[in-house]
Parts: structure tokens; C-alpha cells; sequence
């Protein structure tokens, strides 16, 4: 059992919620799976890319039994809004000042770029100092143009990104910021 | 270096091109790609879904020593068209009389409900007898709703899809298909 209000006091108090296992990935999966089961919106996880160099059907079912991973080119996760195309990653950094570009591999922010160019909403979900803020990628790909650094500023996330708060069932519900974003009213 | 309209001829005397070592992932892979480096379109395979049981570090780099197949829940390609979402399949079937369904799972049929229902384009692309249709989700919704049948008889698919003809660069261009259906104007 989740209480928002103690999640939210803690992470306030720089006791973050991974380390009570409940690490990013695991609340985008609650948030999805809610999504999905509530008909809001369908959005799933990428399968981690690997590729297959030797399958055994020894076990009579074929199992892999050499594999390599591959680099993504993409980012994790993708899915469908109110008709609308999402693209997006989770990042998470401990560092309390900035949010390190080295995590995001430049093929990513060429299919950043490709997905706004093509209509869709491209973002990254960034946990750090222990708060989650939606960051447009639009505005990852005018840092990166215009910037030139090596990291985001924490006051350059709190700016121009877009706080979750936590709540309860889902405790990250991100899609209201994209509900506030490109469909202009509150869904509750 | 590929002649559609050998192609063309080839698949109408039922030697399909499959038989040349090319087949239809690797068409529908050229395809996209083709949209991807002219700025056309965004859309890619998604990756089989693999649980990883076991990763050995012997080699240094991190290597999947077991790992189970996981049946698909989705379709095998997603993608961004025009500001649209795309979700489809690509079945073959060596049957010439009809497209038997056991090949498309219940999980997969109910993806294509809800992606209809969010306002996505659903789809599959149906190798038979040596054609290639475009077949809408909601076609096939309709007729397992309403038929009860097990398979999709050829004459059902000609009717209610939209045959793909092959052309030169990409040999299967679908998107022909749904700029016709969507945005109601051609292309070319």
C-alpha cells in the first residue's frame, strides 16, 4: 500500500522512493498499466533490443542461449494519447546540481527530433533531487543547440520542465501534464 | 538491383518473391527505411521480446546466456505518420483460398481494438496469394465480430483491403495507402 502524502514528505526530504524499491521504471509501468486498464491510452515499454546469435531447442521450447545487446536507437517507451503519438524516455540522475547529457546517446536525439518533426510528443521523464519533471524535448533539443554543455542545469529543469507531483493510483501520473500541454483542460 | 515490374509479373504467375530471398520483413524494413532517410515517416520494428534469465560478464561486455521468447501482446511495427500512429503486422499465408487467423492472437486483436479506440491506425499487411493487401484493423474487428470463421477468405481480403502494388524504391510503398485513406490526397 502507497501513501502519496509520505512519498511525497520523503521525497522532499531527499529519502527517495527507489530506495524503497520502487524505482522509476517500476511507477512508469504502474502509470501505464493503470492507462491501459482505465482506456485512457496504450503505452508500453520497448522490448530491450538484443540480438540473437544462438537459439536451443533443447528444452523443447526454443530458448535464446547467445545473445548480444544491442544500443538502443530509440528511446523506451512508446505509445498512443487521445490520438496523439508519445516517444519517451526514463532518466534518473543522483547528481543534485544538473542532469549529465552523456546518458542520452546522440542516435536518441535524432529520433527526438524526427518524432516532433513528424507531429509526435517526445519528452524525457528526469528524476532528480529527488522531484520528477516532465522535460519537453523540444526543449532538450534547444539546450543542446544552443548551449553547448555537457549538463542540464537543475534551475534549467525547474524552468523549463514540468513537474509531477505524486499522487495515488498512479503515483506518477505524467499524462496529465500532457493533457495540460496539448489538450488545454484538466482531466480531473 | 530490383524491376517491380518483374516482381509484378513474378508474383502473378504465383512465384512469389519470397523465394528470392526476399521477404516481406525485409520489404517492409526496406520500406522504412526508405521513409526514415527521406524524412517521410518514422516507424520500425520493435524488438522481439525477450526474458533475459541469465547474463554472463565473462567476455567483458555483458551477454545473454539464457533468456525465454515472450509471446507478443503487440504488433510487430509502430510508427509516426503526419502526426498519426501506426500499429501493424505483417502475416503470410501460403494458403491461396484463405488467411487463417490462428496466426494473430487474442491479445494482439484486442492491442488493435484499443489502439482504433484511441485514435491510432491499426493495420495488417496480408501476403496472399502472391499480393499484398492492406488490411484495416477495423475490417478485421468487424469480421471476427460478425463471421465467426476461422480464417479470412481471399475474396473478403480483396474486397475490404487495399492491394499494395509493388513499385520501385521502396518495392512496398504502404504508406501510399494510408495517405489515400487519411489524408485524401495522393502522394505522388
Amino acid at each position: 500500500m502507497l501513501y502519496p502524502n509520505k512519498i511525497k514528505k520523503e521525497s522532499k526530504s531527499n529519502i527517495s522512493y527507489a530506495n524503497r524499491g520502487m524505482d522509476l521504471e517500476y511507477l512508469i509501468n504502474e502509470a501505464n498499466k493503470y492507462y491501459l486498464d482505465n482506456d485512457i491510452a496504450v503505452i508500453y515499454k520497448k522490448p530491450t533490443p538484443i540480438q540473437i546469435n544462438k537459439v536451443s531447442f533443447a528444452k523443447g521450447m526454443p530458448e535464446v542461449v547467445k545473445g548480444k545487446f544491442n544500443q538502443k536507437s530509440t528511446l523506451d517507451y512508446v505509445g498512443l494519447y487521445k490520438g496523439k503519438y508519445l516517444d519517451f524516455d526514463a532518466k534518473k540522475t543522483l547528481n543534485k546540481t544538473s542532469f549529465p547529457l552523456e546518458n542520452i546517446h546522440s542516435h536518441q536525439i535524432k529520433h527526438i527530433e524526427r518524432i516532433i518533426k513528424h507531429g509526435g510528443i517526445a519528452f524525457l521523464l528526469i528524476e532528480i533531487c529527488g522531484e520528477l519533471y516532465y522535460f519537453p524535448g523540444e526543449k532538450l533539443i534547444d539546450f543542446i543547440r544552443l548551449e553547448k554543455r555537457k549538463s542540464i542545469p537543475y534551475n534549467y529543469i525547474k524552468e523549463h520542465g514540468y513537474m509531477i507531483k505524486y499522487s495515488y493510483c498512479p503515483v506518477i501520473d505524467y499524462l496529465k501534464i500532457i493533457e495540460q500541454l496539448y489538450f488545454k483542460k484538466e482531466r480531473d
